[in-house]
């Protein structure tokens, strides 16, 4: 089973999805946690020619292709073993924070995506959870922990505000696999709430 | 206009896009001479990812979504501006080096790679020079002239006999834009044949 996690900055899905890497391994299961842009090693050196550097070297189109090669090397090289050997994967952000980045900044953009999407990478995680937050507390949560890296968190409330609109949208188009999660909570209330669904989730897969 | 030199290693075709260069300039046009992989300060960091290294670190796929980011780049911010501010780009290599590379060690790979290509480039060269050259004469001279960096100059005399049935497919893929020139010869006798083939093409393209 294949597990996504997805929100704004500062929303708390990294805590959440090194929290239910844990209850799943408690439960015995064997589990892989990950996270993008990276999570291989090929995919953590195209990490950093397209995050380090100045930001605008790369246009939008090359960028997307940059990161769609990431994730096709992290599909290859992580990913798609651990599910052929059985386990459970966790990520941290998949392809539903490329389809919200780019839909930020260039709406036009989305069709490139997602074609590049169904011809390269050819599949979504079984369950996504959107990790819901106030832009303004999920923008504090960020800045408070310094050293962050992601480089739109410099842009602001009304950008978070915007990609908060995105992953809800996103949350609508897909209604099959996504669970939106109110985030503003402690982190051991949402943590639990995101273990029974995904509990339940993997009572479904192994019936199936 | 846009022209490309392709060949198999050792066929000369770098010393022909830039005598080719060179004549057009003495005719008073403007011409930007590049290459590829690379070609612009995005992509030539994207060659340097791909090509150094363990050369089985990328799957074909990755491979080719990064020579398609390097690409674009090079379209970008090399080629297009130039060929909007009038100027003739020369470039060593371009698609149909990806085609045919591709096509040698995966056949599978052809759709992927014209699929990316119509979506992330759009477009091929106005004009292609293909230098074909006997196999095993091409493989001396790449051997020959040292410090050579291509990767695929190592596999042997079989493998440049593949990549020149390559080429020469391509050539009768795309009869429009391809043109065989017999690499077999003083560079200078080669390069005055291309001369004559670019110019009439300059020329035709001034009055449509």
């Amino acid at each position: 089973m294949f597990i996504s996690f997805e929100g704004i900055d500062g929303s708390g899905k990294s805590t959440q999805a090194r929290l239910l890497a844990d209850a799943l391994r408690a439960d015995g299961r064997d589990v892989v946690l990950t996270r993008e842009p990276g999570g291989s090693p090929g995919a953590e050196e195209i990490r950093r020619l397209v995050l380090e550097g100045d930001p605008d070297r790369w246009s939008a189109e090359t960028e997307i292709l940059l990161f769609t090669a990431a994730r096709r090397d992290h599909m290859e090289r992580t990913i798609q073993p651990a599910l052929d050997a059985g386990k459970v994967v966790i990520t941290d952000r998949f392809a539903d924070s490329t389809r919200m980045y780019q839909g930020l900044s260039r709406g036009d953009l989305r069709g490139i995506v997602d074609q590049l999407h169904t011809l390269m990478i050819g599949r979504d995680p079984d369950l996504t959870f959107i990790i819901d937050m106030d832009p303004a507390k999920g923008l504090l949560r960020a800045k408070g922990r310094g050293g962050h890296e992601e480089r739109f968190e410099d842009f602001g409330e009304a950008l978070q505000a915007r990609m908060r609109e995105g992953f809800l949208a996103l949350a609508k188009e897909f209604p099959g696999r996504c669970r939106v999660i109110d985030g503003d909570r402690a982190p051991g209330a949402v943590a639990e709430d995101v273990a029974v669904i995904a509990r339940k989730s993997l009572a479904w897969t192994a019936r199936a």
